[in-house]
Order: structure tokens, then C-alpha cells, then sequence
């Protein structure tokens, strides 16, 4: 691709002080925050940058338990909001357990610091402005998604080639929405929206780490990404699409040198549904040990939280699969379920978030994996 | 349990020169036979014994994908069909391929005798009488399914606690036959009726392998089956409900010394639906290589079919799922897409048997695996 | 039956100079509580008693959208929320559109005292102790109910035996509940008992008004209850089953002999899913206009509210449909289905709440219908 | 629109001796034909022309249901098939009864030849050419249907002007298909191809009867068919895609003067899914009375068959539905339940043939209705 984007200069603020840090929080239902309120009064000095949910829902464009938990999030963090992200993914097919990462800093309980050459995690977050509804799914929706990325990498401090795991939410079309929209839309078909929403929000990754060059000026990017050709992808975005925003959180992990945290990002890509072997190598190279195909014991006391994204596909190496033509049940649904059984066996826990529809994210089929651990 | 049941002598039948195999043919629909038709040209002095098929219905009441697929299977098998049985089994969630496996015997073309020590596959078959609905469930269920899995271990030559999986498939009660019955039934709700049955068919194999012992003469298993208490089990038993037969069809899978196969069985229970270190202990135990989590290229090959059951549960060690409180999809898609995906991790394929719902067979919430391979 | 109930003696409150009305009111989502807001700015003399809703979810175990709008709702009302009751209904399967429907009362702005022998509608509410699990589906719960419905009958200045309709929001097992709980529970299916839950609402009801007669002191009901024998049904309960509470919330609407309102309720019940003339029946008695088989222009703007229950069922005037087998979409959501058709096409409009699982609410297969209209 | 065609000349066959006549057939499940083997033995005389059902699947893309039995009725037809078209319609949701309709003729059972002037039933079929996957959706569909139709016309003795209702079964898109095809597909959307081929067959059906004029040579249609402009529509064609055939078939009903039948069609639009009143005022102006609201006993056995489509919409007057933003429930499945309901009410009856996404079919969010009565 012909594209070339004059990249910003981005001056890393010092976060010395600022321990990076995530926390797995159960939920009972979409609406509980019990568990939530009690980590805020035991977490008196910690800032929450974002709360990233899994919600029990289909996942899909009636899905109301993200906005129903986006809603009470926002209502218990209350003044401790500040400009925290609030990203909620519905789907918890097959093992998964529903539960939200919070990612937070704290400037006073801050780690002993690690050794100066050692890489830890850091964390930051952006919203991109409102994104109308004709934009969806077109270079507009990218350049906004490219801007906002490069904002959240900022604020982690982190040069956005070192970007371990993207995570966006973005809009989706309703049939209000594509009524009410004075300029054409994309489509009319709200599931299909999903799917192109989270596809141009992906290819914005690609452009802020610069896994794809930007398009020059005037350069329109829509028949990239109405081709639906997955072969340009970020090996980091994980995008979910959501009713309940019409503009896109980011919230960027990454590791820095020298960053204060007890935590590092392993991450890789899995090729399809069934590439255990990825996630496999992925943990050797981190020294994560592995027992009789799964995370041994203290490994997996050491593992905070493991992401990853589930792409459908109609054929797995070559034979058939019937995601993609079942009209009971969505295609990102199964896949979920899938992804999450493959990833509950390798890490011996169902509290996976496990994210479905990885357009230009990660191969076609398979998706980006990444995982917090205690260095 | 104080039940005891005077065994009969089995008289194993010689099987010297009969070479038992299996195949694996794909569909492209539940009415495609097209693949089954040229594996029958092919294989003129094979004698099928049973097809069993996994469908891309829903697995529950209305999944017709069963009942299509038997009725073509076995207008397909035409004057070959001599006393096989065809069982189906529907639901293919998250990355499952329809197919169908031919258990079949070739007293033609047999393998060279194996070494007289070595184990190798035999297969039966056998039919129960017609279960009448109220005896779903029920005492009479258990007895006349017992019945049938020694007539199908007699048929193999195989003592029945030798064997290494018990595949039946079983009836399931509707509105018309809750209505149309003399007595009172167990339930009148047609899916947890599916529950019932499997469960009364698999404590029936477990007296037929000797896991549990007989009531005397006139004492009734109804409250044991009633009561759900799903820690008395059979680890090799494999129950599938469908709405197209009103008996139960019998399928034994064991390893005999001496028989004449190229293949062998390997089996083992998962304890839960994450349970991926029983199936990796299993694969090393028999030989089977392993790299990076994943079946060797080599070993893929030799593996010929791979069979499994799916257990829902509302909680995986502990952590919450919501397979078992969702109204848009029924429990056992839940886990049959989930354990199908961990099973695709390992074996690197996606052509696997799992067949959902696994009450008394195996631990609640897990379940029997069982793996033919190439001795 | 020979239960028998000592009729509390009941002391009609005085109500002169207190308009009871009803308005509907649209959403957006579940979570939009945007027109809401304006009419409580509108109405600022009104006291809403209770804010009944449709929601768009399944209508089943995992629909959280009854729970979101219960919330959302909750807060907007705010200061004025008092004693009002919040009772959501999920599904709007086919044509139904979500709504709510605000009943309150007003001191100031009263009707011009109707003529002292003209009925006129009249609102209560009430609220029953806490059910604990194993209530739910027994005696326990059907008393609990009884005790409520008179006291909301009480609030009213009604006879209960001159109820019109008599709604329940009523509460259902989950797994975690079921677990919990210390003594055994009716059942583990959580889908089943919403239709226990509704059930033993429904007796309660038809205890209330006299039309059962109340069992003896100690007598259980327990055995009608589990029965399922819906020969006793009452013709004025409507109950919803929903995760959202653990007691009854009661509203019950009558009409009485100068109350002071501009509406008037009309009641009957439809004896299956296609009686229709039932409803034509009680628009002629009650002088609602209809053309062509739907209700007149003038006549459609005098209805202010349309309250149904639907009842699955296998069989319809002997001929079969699929709802009660069908594994991929519950029987209720069939159910409100086809009975918002028919009522649409009568009314000429789509709000209109329509409950489904009519347990005891009406007869089999059918269910009570409500109007409220302009005199 | 300044499409013309020339009408080829058609020559209306003789029909003299030929009683045209329908009948009503019962299953107990797709794979049923106890029923219609019994038809077949007691009306030897008769010739079938088309079998037409409702079969219970979702009427998506994976319903298998309408394969199995199109299978099993061509097998039961056996060797009286000859040229008779086999059309299934999957979805019978809310109160609709899975059946077979037989279109039939029977020379030597004539019906006492009506008086010269009156008009009765006369049934035509026809068979399109293969429709490439590529053709889907476009022009070259369209046109193949055109030329279908008339010749279904011409079968009728029908002028093409005179349809009543043309029934028209047509090809969808599968995943396997759209790879598989040499040239460009309109999408690769599964469910989304079921409208499109839906669409262009009703164009094609509007063309024949003469509601639209034909394009010049050479001239495309494909704009107007991607535009998804539904102000184009044909008041006759009922169109249902399946995956069971790649090409059409075509049913056409209508009134012939002098035709040998003891029946005669009826029909007209339903404007939105809850327009009553056109319904009502096609029983009126043939003489077909109706009793509060509901066909009259004596009116109800004259009627032998009611055929409709539904057409689903995200507002039904300007009231929100939430059919077409269900990912659990497709669109035309709210739709078939809604509009059962309503026929239900009106005719008393749960054996409708309704149909669901009536792209081009009446207007848009209604649809056709047709019934078939005793003269």
C-alpha cells in the first residue's frame, strides 16, 4: 500500500511513579457493581483508567447488558470517574465467565522499581470525537479511530509500535440511525454494521502502530474496507462494536522500560480458531510454565487477565464449519464459545475475555491474544 | 448401592479374520450422502455396522437435521444396511464439521494379525426393544438399555468392562406422545425429557460394564434417575436424544487382544469442560506425540475419529458461566461449542464427535473422550 | 374445591377528588427514560402508582432488560417515586412496541365528578413480603400473593371481587438461587419456574377475588400447583416472572361507582389464541366502535391502554402448532407473537402490553384481555 | 418506469374437463407423508401440480426442514410426480400449522361444469432455467423468472394480467456458493441473498402480470433491485428462497371463466402486518361472512386454503417494532407469527400458509393474501 502518514511527535510523559496495574472483578448480572464498590473503598489511591466488561448478552446489535453495566459502572466509580473509559463486550458463550478488568494506576502505592532495562506494563486511554452515522465503516471512522489511538499511546507513554493489545469500542447502525442520517450509510443491516465498524476501527490501529501506512492525503480508504479483504490487518486491535456510544474508547496496553508496574504484556496472534500452538509458544517465551497442556498452578496465580479476540469462519484448515450460515445463532457467537472452550483449557480458568467478529484484526479467522502477568 | 445382577456368559464370538475400521466421511448438508456413496463403491467388501453422524441442527426437540440424515443415510446404505445402526447426533456449535463416521468390518481385506498380545478395536451393535414414554427415564429404560449393551458387547466379543465407549442413542418425549400415553410420564417438557433419557440409557451401560451394580429383581432406579444425583456414572457411556426412533441403538467401541484391526482405542474422562490435562495424560499414555499443545503432524494422521461428551454446568471451578440460565440457547449448545473448541486446540482438527448433555456420563460437567487411532 | 376463605372486611378509602389516569409512554431502548422525564415535568400534580412496561428482551431467565428498565425507571422517578410500583414485562416479539404505561393519580387536576351511577376506573397498589426460593411455586407464594392483592384492592376502594385486571410481577429461580437455598426448591429450571412463579401468583389472585375459594387453615396447595391442572384459573390475573425481584408487586385495576376519572376498564377473556370474537364481543358491549374489523379512528383515540396475557400452547382448536417444541425460541415469545397480531389488527395500533405464559390467567391456552378507555 | 416488453402471444390451453381443486394436508413432522400417501390412494384420479408447504424450521438460511421434505415428497409422489412442482416454506411461528397444500386436477372427478360467466380456480406451474449464484439478486434473475411465470400463465390458461397468486420458490446464497462462483455474488450474506433472490423474482412476476413494463433489450435492473426501493412491488407474487434448488419454481393461481372447479381465489394487500380491513372487505365483497370479527362456521369450511405473506419493518405506523434489530429472533420470523395471529383471528383457523420477507411482494411491511374457497 502506497499510503504514508507523517507521524507525531510523541513526547512519552514520566509515569516513575505511577504503578500500572489491572484487577478481575466478578459480576453476579449485567446490573451488579457489588464487587466493584468494595474494590473502590479497598483501592482508596487508585485511579481507574478503564473498565473493560464482559457482559452475558448476545453480543450482538440488541445486546442491552452492555449498556445496562456501562450505565451502573459509570454510576459506582461516581466521582472517582474522572476520564476513565468504560468498554463493555457482550458474549459469554459456552465457559466464560462474566467479569470486568479494571485498569488503574496508583501514584502511592507504587511498585519498588523494577530494574532499569526491564520492560513492565503501561496503560492509557482516549475517546475519539463522535462518529457519524454515515461514517461508519469508512475512512472517516479510521482517521478519527488513528487519532484516537495515537492520543491513548501518549498518554501510556508508549511509542505506538510497542502497542501490546488495542482494545476500541466503537458505534454501531441502527435502523433509527440509518433513517435519521442525512448522507448515505454503509449498510442498513445492523449486524453487518457491527462487522464494518469494527473493521475500520482496526485498520486505524494498523495506521497508529504503523502496521499499515497511512493514506495520503485525500486518499480515500472505503473500497479497502468495503472489499472486506482481511489480509490487511493489525496484529494488536481488539474491536467491539456496542449500541450504547456513537463515538470509540481506546485503551492501549503496552510494555515500556522502565515503567512502574508489577506486570508485563505477553501477546501474539492465533492463526485460526484451533492455533494453540501460538498461544502455547507465546507462554514458553515468557517463561509462563505449562503441565499436561495447561498453565501449571503458579503460573496461573500469576496471570491478571488474558484477552483475546474470536474471528468466524465458514471452513477451520479447510473443512466446514456452520458459523457463518446458521440463522439461530450468530457467527461471532460461536465463535466465542469456541475460543473461549480452546483458551479455558490452556489457561484452567473461564474468566477469559474473549471478544467476537476480528475484521482486520489479526489473520481472517483467527485474532490477536494477550495476556497480563505478574513479571 | 446394594444392586447385583447375575451376568450372563458371554460366548465372544471368533472375529480371527475380520478387520474392524472406521471412516470419516464429510456432508455438505444433512441430506448430502454423495461422499457416503462413493466410500460405499469404494469399499465393496466392507460390511457397515454403524453411522453415526454428527448433524448441524440444534441438538434439542426440533433438530429434524437427525431425522433427515438417518432417513438419507439409510436409503443410501440400501441392501447393505443389514442390521447397522445409524445414530445422529445434532449440534456442530463454534467450529464442530458435520460428518459421519463408518464403523465397518472387512472380512476380505484384513489387516495382517497383529502380534497376538496386542489390543486392537472390535466394534458391536445391538438394538433394544421399543421403549414405550412413560418408561422414559424410568427403571424400564435402564433394563432394557442394559439389555441391549450386552447384546452389543456380545456382538464385538468384548467383556463388557473392556469397553471404551458406549454410544446410544435414545428417545425423547414430545407434546403428542405425553398426550397420546396410557400412564404418566416422567415430564412434559420435551427437552428436559432429552435429559432424562440420556441419563436413564447411561446408568444402563453402567451396569452393563459392571461400574455400578443391578437392583435385585423388582427394586426401581426411579428415584436415583429423579433425583439428578449425577455422581454415580459411566465413564465410557455416550447417551444422544433424538425424536426419531422410540428404542435405543447401541454402538460398542473396546479393545480386544488379538483382533484384527489396524486400530486401537484410547479414552479417558474430562472432570470438567477446561479439563484439557486428562485428554493430553491420555494422548501420552498411548504413544500419541504432542508439540507446542497441539497434535504432531504425524500423530494427526494417525487418529481417526475422535468422540466426546459435553456437560453444561452453571459453574467451571467455581467460576460462574451462564450456559445454564440463557433462554436463547439451550445449555448443551453451550457446551458442545466450548468443548469443541478445546478439542480443536488439541487435536488440531475440526472434525470431531461431541454430542452434548452428559448426564451419568462421566463427572457432571465433564465427560467420556474416546480416540481411534492407527496401533 | 373446598377451600374456603374468610373475606376480610374491607373499608373502602375515600377517593372523591382523585383522578385515576393512565398514559403511554414510548422508549427508545431499554435504558431510555427520555420521554418519561418529560411527563413528570408535564405532570407535576400526578403520583404515578406504578410504571408497568414492555421491554424488548426474551421475555425468559436471562432477559436483563426488565432489570435495566426497573433501574433506569427507578432513578427518573426519583423524589416522586413514593410507593409507586415498577413491574416490567420483557418481549415484544412481532409487531408489539416497547412502552411504558404510567398509572397515577391526581388530587388537582380532578375529572368533573361523574354522574354518581357511572362507573369509572380505580388504581391500587400493594407489595408482598419477600418469597424465599422454595416458596416459589407453593402455597407459600399463592398466600403471600392473596394478601397483596387485597391490600392493593384495599388501596383502590375496590371490591376485589370487582377487579378488572389484576397485575403481578413475580420472581423465579436461578441456579445461584436454587444452590443457596437451605430447604429443596420445585424445581432446578429456571425457565420452568417462571411459569411456577406465575402460577401460584395467579391462585393467589383467583383467591383473592372469590373466584377460588381459599384452602383451610394447613391445607396445601401444593399438589394443584405442581399439577399443572389449569382447569382453576382466575379471569383477571396477569403475572410476569422476571430475575429482577424477590417479592410480588401488585397493581389491580377496577372500576367503581363514582371514582373520579375520565377512564373506564373493559375486561373479558379470549378462550384460545385465535378467539378474537371474545374481544369483538366486549368492544360492542362497552360501545367501542369497529370497522372493517377495526377499531374506528375516533374509537382508537378514546383507548389509552390494551393489557393481554398469551398462553402457548401445542395444540390449537386441535390443530398443531410448534410452539411447545421448539428448542430455538421459548413458547412465549411465540405466544406474544401471534396474540400482538391479532389484537394489532383489532386495535389498529401496536402498543400494546402483551404478556406471555398465562399459567392460570384465564383458560388454557388463552388469557384475560383489559381496555382502558374514555367514557 | 419506461421498461416495455412485448407480451408474447399466449394461447390458453383447454381446460374443458379438468377440475382445478386444492387440499389441505397434515404433518406430524417435516419428514411426515402418512397423510398425503393416503391422499394419493384415495384420489388416484387426481394429477398433483404443485405441493406447497409450511414446514416448521427457522425459514432461514440453515433450515434444513424444507429439504427433508421436499424429498420425502417426491419420494411419496413416486411415479405420479410427472411435472409437479414441490414448494417448501419454512417458519410456522406463533400459532401457524406446519401442512401441505396439494394443487391439484382431476379429469375424470369434474366438477358439474359452472354457468359460462362465473369465474373459478385454475392452477398453473412452471420451472425456471438453472440461476447462476452470480445471477442472484440481479437482472438475469429477474428475467428467468419473467419467462417462468408466463409460462406458468400459459399452463393456467390464464391471461397473465388475471393472477391472483403467483407463488415463486427460488435459490440463496451460500457461503460454498459464493466461493465457489466464477463471477461476483451481490453479497455474501447468507440470510441477506434470501431477500435479494425474493426481490428479483417478485420483479420478475411484476414484469409477466403486466404491474410493471419490461426494460428495453439490454437494459439493467440491477440498480433498482440493490437500491432495496420496495415502492416497486407486484400485489400477486409470494416468493420464498431456499437452499434446496438453484432454480425456480413457479405456482400461479386465478380465476378463469368457465375454468372446471368447484373453487375460486380471492385476494388483495395488506398494507402494513396489522391491516385487518383489507382483509375484511375481500371476505365482504365475496359474499363470505364473518361473526364478531371471525369467518362464520358455514364460511369456514368453504375455505380451503389462505396464502399470505408478511413482510417485516422497523416501524408499523410510526410505532417502533424491534423485528428487524433481534439478533437472537430474524425479522421474518417476527413477522410470519405476528401476521399468523392476526389471519388466525379473522379466519378461525391455524393452518395458514404465511410466508415471511415480502421484498417487491404488496407493499412494503404488508403483503399479498390469498384465499381459495368453495364458489
Amino acid at each position: 500500500m502506497a499510503w504514508t502518514l507523517a507521524r507525531r511527535a510523541l513526547a512519552p510523559r514520566c509515569f516513575a511513579r505511577s504503578a500500572h496495574f489491572v484487577s478481575l472483578i466478578d459480576t453476579a448480572h449485567p446490573g451488579d457493581t457489588s464487587a466493584l464498590l468494595r474494590w473502590l473503598d479497598d483501592n482508596k489511591a487508585a485511579r481507574p483508567r478503564c473498565v473493560l466488561g464482559k457482559t452475558e448478552g448476545n453480543g450482538c446489535v440488541n445486546d442491552f447488558t452492555r449498556g445496562y453495566a456501562s450505565h451502573v459502572v459509570d454510576q459506582a466509580l461516581g466521582n472517582r470517574k474522572s476520564d476513565a473509559s468504560i468498554i463493555m463486550s457482550g458474549g459469554t458463550e459456552g465457559v466464560l465467565t462474566p467479569h470486568l478488568l479494571v485498569f488503574a494506576t496508583d501514584d502511592e502505592h507504587v511498585q519498588p522499581a523494577p530494574p532499569e532495562h526491564e520492560e513492565r506494563l503501561t496503560i492509557g486511554v482516549a475517546r475519539s470525537r463522535e462518529i457519524a452515522p454515515h461514517e461508519i465503516g469508512r475512512t472517516a471512522q479510521v482517521l478519527a479511530t488513528h487519532e484516537a489511538v495515537l492520543a491513548a499511546c501518549g498518554d501510556a507513554g508508549l511509542a505506538p509500535s510497542d502497542a501490546a493489545f488495542v482494545q476500541i469500542k466503537c458505534p454501531l447502525l441502527t435502523p433509527e440511525r440509518v433513517n435519521a442520517s442525512a448522507e448515505p450509510c454503509t449498510t442498513s443491516d445492523s449486524y453487518y454494521s457491527m462487522a464494518l465498524s469494527r473493521g475500520a476501527s482496526s485498520i486505524g490501529v494498523a495506521l497508529a502502530t504503523g502496521e499499515l501506512t497511512a493514506p495520503a492525503q485525500g486518499d480515500s480508504l472505503d473500497a479497502l474496507l468495503a472489499a472486506q479483504d482481511f489480509r490487511s490487518f493489525s496484529a494488536v486491535a481488539s474491536a467491539s462494536a456496542g449500541v450504547e456510544l456513537m463515538h470509540a474508547e481506546v485503551l492501549v496496553l503496552g510494555n515500556r522500560k522502565g515503567a512502574s508496574s508489577a506486570l508485563r504484556a505477553a501477546h501474539c496472534t492465533m492463526d485460526d480458531a484451533i492455533d494453540a500452538p501460538s498461544v502455547y509458544r507465546m507462554l514458553a517465551a515468557h517463561g509462563l510454565p505449562v503441565e499436561h497442556g495447561q498453565l501449571a498452578p503458579e503460573a496461573r496465580r500469576r496471570v491478571k487477565a488474558v484477552l483475546a479476540k474470536a474471528d468466524p469462519a465458514p471452513t477451520v484448515r479447510g473443512e466446514r464449519t456452520t458459523m457463518c450460515s446458521d440463522s439461530d445463532l450468530n457467527a461471532t457467537r460461536h465463535s466465542r464459545a469456541a475460543v473461549g472452550g480452546l483458551l479455558g483449557g490452556i489457561f484452567g480458568t473461564t474468566r477469559l475475555y474473549v471478544s467476537g467478529g476480528a475484521e482486520h484484526q489479526g489473520p481472517a479467522g483467527g485474532g490477536p491474544v494477550c495476556v497480563l502477568y505478574e513479571a
